[in-house]
């Protein structure tokens, strides 16, 4: 698990170039090894199986990897083949995560619901014996389960084409050579750290847009009153759409989380403080999710009225996961802000102390 | 606003009678002076104005205060005269308090509908622009208002009946005497501080029944799903009676505190903690009673989904609200405890500065 560069043999003497390759061609081989497994698995065991299969997953950490490198250290690549692959990599990721994501959803869902409806006198929810939750868990059991098939037979019908054995044979090439721009000799440190940095940096930009004053206390109602400004442009504004205007700069720093979080794997500096926001804006994303299906499943035609009311209350559920959510961000972040101040300060949540006091690239 | 014993001169050597009988005429004159008040208030304007009036609160601050301290100081009084007087007090409480708890329910409930689906750019809230907010705020109107309604054609009747006038006829005697007990003439110290003691015993007694370990955590997801263990004896458990036994601890503590804040009051040592409970558990019994009505218009016959749907939201926000307040409770409640430590522990929070040390009945 534990990536290339933590164990490499004196990383203070690479140049950027050696610790690039070195690491792209580590994940580029995982790619490599995981892709047939999680062929096979995709092809053999119909869905249910995919969300715990080594492969998929393994694979989609390498993508992940992979592509956030690219992003992050653009300059030291060639830029027509990192754009491409790139590109080429967000299509695969997007196209392995839905049936997995369509999983989850509905663990998520079905889960809070059988909490919410639970009738044992030891724990009841607030929907005990309801007559609609029943029907409205068969009508999101249903839904979902149509979604993830549809994108099951997707994933099935594009691991034969064309596309992916061009994507393949990319990351084939990549353990062989990786195609760096002429300045990839200088040392390590000249541009390495830097644009390391640039990363925590744009995600401190990032997270400077969330109103963590409205999370920073609890039951502050976010979730379900008072969301965020929406852009006025938008005219007549219904709830989907507000919602989405509200969770979009948390989706946006989820990202920017995850790519300096691969930034400083390269550089052999990880920060757990960001492990733990990727976490949580996982869940703030998978709530923000389950909460759109919640409403959308309550638009269903012919549906009964205590099925609509049981999504309702669904519906706000997850929208009360998405507040909490937030609101552990608020209590996460000021452990990384220390991080953010600038190239020269070592970030102040190391793990991995096995790297020697030579390798500190600052 | 001040109690009296706050400002009567020299309550080192007064009597426990003394104490107690000052206090009640008091109370009885502030009932005297408020009842007719309110009965104009309730005759010539209907509804509206009775939550805002100042000779109903002001009736109703009385009649609490009163019945509080006949409960806990018992064993001064002639006991079949403090009980009657209770059962008539409380009569009179649950008369006078139902309307404007309608009011009050009103208003929580469409504020919270309103804030819910606002749809201004600057604020918009989860339900914005859902087509069954309109029509779920008809509902909920019409129903709060028809309960206030008939609530205030009761309280019409009531104050003319020979029953109310026979319980101001008692607060008229209880101005020119009260009914003690042959012991009132023992000093204040041997009897009133350890009822009043005991009321804060049994508050604690009360408080340590509640799941407050449930409540320490925020968004532990108590007022959703999770509920407490409900008497299995209930037979086939549905969410109302799952709500009811989860509220019910906390309802008792309410009143416990009540207690304990007039029996403090008594003994010139007000406690501001309990101030603040009190208001905390008001709105744990307001957002439990307002989570009801939303349940109940769910089940009207013959409401669209969208509607019932609306509702869910609106149910569920509400149960947050319940939530909410039990994790303030838990905030608030260790600032209490050192007072409930012993009869011979001054109370940590008092206030009312200007009580003479000599006037320490510990």
């Amino acid at each position: 698990m534990t990536d290339a560069p933590m164990t490499a043999p004196g990383p203070s003497t690479a140049t950027t170039g050696e610790i690039l390759s070195r690491h792209l061609t580590a994940q580029a081989g995982a790619f490599l090894r995981a892709l047939p497994q999680a062929v096979g698995e995709v092809g053999s065991r119909p869905g249910a199986v995919l969300l715990t299969s080594a492969g998929t997953s393994d694979l989609l950490r390498a993508v992940r990897r992979i592509g956030g490198v690219l992003h992050t250290f653009a300059a030291s690549f060639e830029p027509g083949w990192a754009q491409e692959s790139r590109t080429e990599l967000r299509w695969l990721l997007n196209l392995l995560a839905q049936e997995p994501g369509y999983l989850r959803r509905s663990a998520r869902l079905l889960g809070a619901l059988d909490s919410l409806s639970a009738a044992e006198p030891d724990g009841p929810g607030m929907l005990a014996g309801h007559a609609g939750a029943p029907k409205a868990r068969a009508l999101l059991d249903r839904q979902l389960t149509l979604a993830r098939t549809r994108a099951h037979s997707t994933v099935l019908q594009e691991l034969r084409s064309a596309r992916l054995h061009a994507l393949a044979d990319r990351m084939t090439l990549l353990v062989g050579e990786v195609p760096l721009r002429a300045a990839g000799g200088s040392p390590a440190a000249d541009a390495l750290l830097p644009q390391a940095t640039a990363a925590l940096t744009a995600l401190g930009a990032g997270a400077q847009l969330l109103p963590l004053h409205r999370a920073a206390t609890p039951y502050g109602g976010d979730g379900l009153r008072r969301l965020g400004t929406v852009p006025a442009a938008r005219g007549v504004l219904d709830a989907d759409a507000a919602l989405a205007a509200d969770d979009a700069p948390w989706h946006r720093v989820r990202i920017l989380v995850k790519r300096a979080r691969y930034a400083m794997e390269v550089c052999a500096r990880p920060i757990l403080a960001l492990d733990e926001l990727d976490r949580t804006l996982g869940r703030h994303q998978e709530a923000a999710d389950a909460a759109v299906t919640a409403a959308t499943a309550a638009r269903t035609p012919r549906i009964t009225p205590a099925t609509a009311y049981v999504l309702g209350v669904v519906h706000a559920d997850q929208r009360l996961e998405v507040e909490s959510a937030r609101y552990a961000f608020g209590l996460q972040w000021p452990d990384l802000v220390p991080s953010l101040a600038g190239s020269g300060t070592p970030p102040s949540h190391q793990a991995g102390g096995e790297v020697p006091p030579a390798s500190r690239m600052a």
